[in-house]
Order: C-alpha cells, then sequence, then structure tokens
C-alpha cells in the first residue's frame, strides 16, 4: 500500500482545486489514470462533476498539472542538491541523496510522474518531456564534468546516467518505510552512484 | 508506446485461453489492471464474456496467471544465467544481462508483473511475493558468496540487491530500441552491477 503524500500545490490558490488535485493525485496513483473518472474524484472532493471543470477542462488537464508540478518539484529538490556540493563527487551524491529521498517521500507523485507520462496527451506529453529531458542533462554534465576532472570514468555518458536515475526513480516502486529508512537508502544510493563512475584510484 | 511481447503461455493448452491471456496482458499493461474489463478482453479475443469464463474464472485470474507464468519465465532466464558463470563476478554478470534483456524484450509482461502486484488479491499475493522472495534470496546469497571469497564488499547486502534490481526492472519503464540496443544496455548494466560490489584491487 503505498503512503499518502502531503503536497503543496504551488500556483493553485482554490481550495477546491487543490482539494480536486489531492483526489486525483491519490487515484491515478492507486488505479491508474484509465481506470479514474472525473465523477468519482468530483464525489470524493466534495463537489458536483460540474464543478471540477470551473478548476480543470477535463481528467487529462488534471494529469498534466500533477505532472507538472510534480516534475518541477523533483527537479527543484534535484537542482539545490547538486549546487549543494563542490567536488563532482559531492556533488552527485547530494543529488542522488535528494532525488532517492524525494521519491520514497513523494511516493504517489512519484509513481504518477514515472509511471502514467504515456497516458498524457501529445502536446501535454512534449511539455513534460521537456522538463524530463533538463535532468538527464544535468546529471550527464554532471558526470562529463567530472570525467574531464579525471575523478570519474564513463564510457557510456546517456547509459549510466540512466541507470543511476533507475536506481532513485525504482524507489516509487517498491519502497515502505517498514523495508528501510529513507535516510539509509539515500546514502546507499549516493554510495552506489558513485561507485558505478569513480575513477580508479591510483596507487 | 510499449512494444507487443510474444509470450509464449506455458501449461496453457486452449487457443482460446491463449488469445484471452495475450489480449488481457495488453490491455492490463496498456490502460492498468483496473481499467480494463472482462467484456473488452473478451471482444477483443473473439469470444463472448460468458465464454471467458470457462478458461478464467474472473479478471484477477487472468492477472493471476499471467504474474505466475511471468515471474517464473524471469526467474528461470535469471537462474541459467547465474548457473552460467563460474566466477562471483561472473555468475552476477551474467546475471543482470539476462535479467535486463528480459526486462526490454518482454516489455509489457515485465510492466505488469512489476507494476499490478498491489492489484492481485491476498492469496495470490502471497503466492507471486513468494516467487519474488526467491529472486532477492538467490541474488543476496550470490553477493554473500562473492563478500567471503573477497571478490566483493557489501555492508548493506539486502540494500545493495535491491539497487541491483531496480536498474534491472526499470527498463521495463524506459526502455525503446528507439533509444539503445538491448545487447549493449545489458553489458553496460552488468558492468554498473559489478562496480557497485567489486572489492578494490590490491596494488
Amino acid at each position: 500500500v503505498v503512503q499518502a503524500d502531503d503536497v503543496v500545490w504551488p500556483g493553485v490558490a482554490a481550495p477546491a482545486a487543490r482539494r480536486l488535485l489531492d483526489v486525483a493525485l491519490e487515484s491515478f496513483a492507486t488505479v491508474g489514470f484509465h481506470a479514474s473518472t472525473t465523477r468519482n474524484i468530483a464525489a470524493r472532493a466534495g463537489l458536483s462533476p460540474a464543478a471540477v471543470y470551473t478548476h480543470f477542462a477535463s481528467k487529462d488537464e488534471l494529469l498534466q498539472t500533477i505532472s507538472r508540478i510534480g516534475h518541477e518539484a523533483a527537479l527543484a529538490s534535484f537542482e539545490d542538491a547538486l549546487g549543494a556540493g563542490t567536488t563532482p563527487e559531492q556533488r552527485i551524491g547530494n543529488a542522488v541523496r535528494a532525488f532517492t529521498t524525494w521519491h520514497a517521500e513523494n511516493q504517489m507523485l512519484a509513481r504518477v510522474i514515472q509511471y502514467e507520462l504515456e497516458a498524457l496527451p501529445g502536446d501535454g506529453q512534449r511539455e513534460i518531456r521537456a522538463l524530463r529531458s533538463v535532468f538527464e542533462t544535468k546529471l550527464r554534465a554532471e558526470i562529463a564534468a567530472g570525467v574531464r576532472s579525471g575523478d570519474f570514468v564513463a564510457d557510456d555518458l546517456e547509459g549510466v546516467a540512466r541507470a543511476i536515475f533507475s536506481v532513485c526513480v525504482d524507489v516509487a516502486r517498491w519502497y515502505s518505510p517498514r523495508r528501510a529508512a529513507v535516510d539509509v537508502v539515500a546514502n546507499l544510493h549516493s554510495d552506489l552512484a558513485i561507485r558505478m563512475i569513480k575513477a580508479p584510484s591510483i596507487p
């Protein structure tokens, strides 16, 4: 059973709209976008189906709003952590720690943004894919900087960056507080990411 | 868009039952278990809803059958690959290569077994979780053997085994032949898994 998130919805002022996002998030995360209905989301938010449309034009727009806010929140935590380190190893270690933590602490939001991408309509999906490419570009650039400074070794930058993301993203699938404490997992993933790319030390 | 799989359904003889499993697999992988209906699955398999029940008691049983066959197939490929190596490094390298390949080449089946676990009813979920624990136990035992022989270093066996699985399992989410060739990804993951656990060489 996935934990309920306590998501802040930046830029969404109306309490009814925030309630709709809470309910839609839970529904998309537990039964999936395609099995969620506007009628049901409205009822659980204490609104009539017609009242939904004063806030969101469609079920697609609910998913789009959740995806946009989710990606922006994940990206902010990733970038803040990168910036908090000085050496390549600190920067990547921090970013992996933050990204793992984000996926454990925002498990519903993480599942929806990672697993429901293909449910977004064409234009909306392009908007979100552009946000996603920012993560990949940043991580690749950080690894490349560490390769230039001699700290890291990586032949396939794209593949290695993807594998590091996989370790973090998959937390949304398996994590439960009964299995491990978030900080233990976050520190382990940080160490493992560095092991994937660290240059052998010269004796 | 997920590739269609070409799954062999061992132990399922009736052509209509095999057709139902093909259609149910595609439906569960694309819109999810909760948005799939027996009526729709029957129609796309060219059967009446009543005809479904001569083969499967319910939509749950379709998911249970797909999950069981999927986990058994993944486990067989994982175990065969482990057995094909002699050194700890070869054995784990082979297993990661095979598990990554399995998740890329059986993407629909992989998504259903990895993402729809919570949709299984209690007893069925227990059966599948028992199968899943075999993977974890085997990988942990292999890593532990390599630690004893001095080939590997791992303080948190459970956490490291989980991270290695994450790199393989997450392939079901992101893989597309347009992004990379299966063997390139499989070889990279095999190298990265070994980097996660390899003991530092003594100069």
